[in-house]
């Protein structure tokens, strides 16, 4: 079993990256915890939680020189480096995603996407033809892709990701509403749009602020 | 300044009501917490502090009673009644969520969607003719419409997210790459698909399991 990390750490490196990348680009030097944190509203000191699991980062009193620490979250979260990504699936969900621009901002390029409609086979959709999916699992063996979109319809999610799995892929982001059986060796995560609306309607019933 | 609720729990308790839906379905009468949180990966002790949070479930060493708890869990989310949501932005990701079928499951009706551009204006998505945007306010104004989904261009995000507060809405659902500066009133949750790639990134770098 492989050790874990909190999710809601995760989330918040994320936002941390986004936010150094942001001062970086106005030019700023030095960060301190209280605006590193602010936009997002965590607390200056869960901020310094955050990053002390990962290291030593920063002078006290003085903050975190913005290039340097960018650099370390970025090789905290693997975007120091390109990932190949295939997406499996282009209906509506698939077809957002390979226009969706935050991908390739962070690394992640599509390289190809699958289809099982011959409608849709060999169409192209910001600037890749989709390939017929009965070549997948060539293609995944042969291009060494180390993530997979899924965004087939649920009751085909379970078979597509087990032929995905014995390709050797070790990541799948799944889009499909139904929980994936697959080995522990493989890193699933779950997207599921209607979280976050859930979320909101908790905010409107409570009266509270969801952070 | 409103209360608080931790992010990571609201989104456990999401998990839950699914996994209680599923449980009712089966015809499952009582649940116990190691069951309740199996398929996440949550620990039976976490299951028992996240519910404690909001009341006294079950009995102990029987379980929770499944169809009660999970009209619990809805009543908490605001999932036992419909809400009205409105979607701005009828691109690639707007075009994905007017046919996602977990809002409406989950009581989320999108009752409406608004676009710019004169091409798709009048034109009909998944039952629902496609308003200009410019009879946006007027329509927010009169129909109380709970929620707004945005899923306009970034640059564009934040002066549509403040005539829709303007309106009265309360609550929004933000996909634009963008940080949206509003009133402490108004619930905001972003949404960034690229998250959870993230999530993934990470755990090939580190051999690491989120959860």
């Amino acid at each position: 079993m492989e050790s874990k990390a909190p999710t809601a750490t995760i989330a918040r490196l994320s936002r941390y990256y986004r936010r150094l990348t942001h001062l970086e680009v106005e030019g700023v030097d030095t960060v301190s915890s209280e605006t590193l944190g602010e936009v997002e509203g965590v607390t200056p000191s869960q901020v310094r939680k955050d990053l002390s699991l990962f290291g030593s980062f920063g002078t006290k009193g003085l903050g975190y020189p913005v290039s340097e620490l960018k650099g370390k979250v970025a090789s905290i979260l693997g975007l120091d480096r390109k990932w190949k990504v295939g997406l499996i699936g282009m209906g509506n969900v698939g077809s957002a995603l390979v226009g969706y621009k935050e991908f390739h901002k962070q690394g992640f390029e599509i390289v190809v996407t699958f289809d099982n409609d011959k409608r849709k086979i060999g169409s192209k959709r910001d600037g890749l033809v989709v390939k017929d999916v009965e070549e997948m699992e060539d293609y995944l063996k042969r291009e060494k892709v180390d993530i997979v979109i899924l965004a087939v319809p649920a009751d085909q999610a379970q078979k597509v990701a087990e032929k995905v799995v014995g390709c050797g892929v070790r990541a799948i982001l799944n889009f499909a509403p139904v929980s994936l059986k697959l080995p522990p060796k493989v890193f699933v995560r779950n997207e599921n749009m209607a979280i976050e609306l859930e979320a909101l309607s908790f905010s409107l019933v409570n009266k509270k602020i969801i952070g």
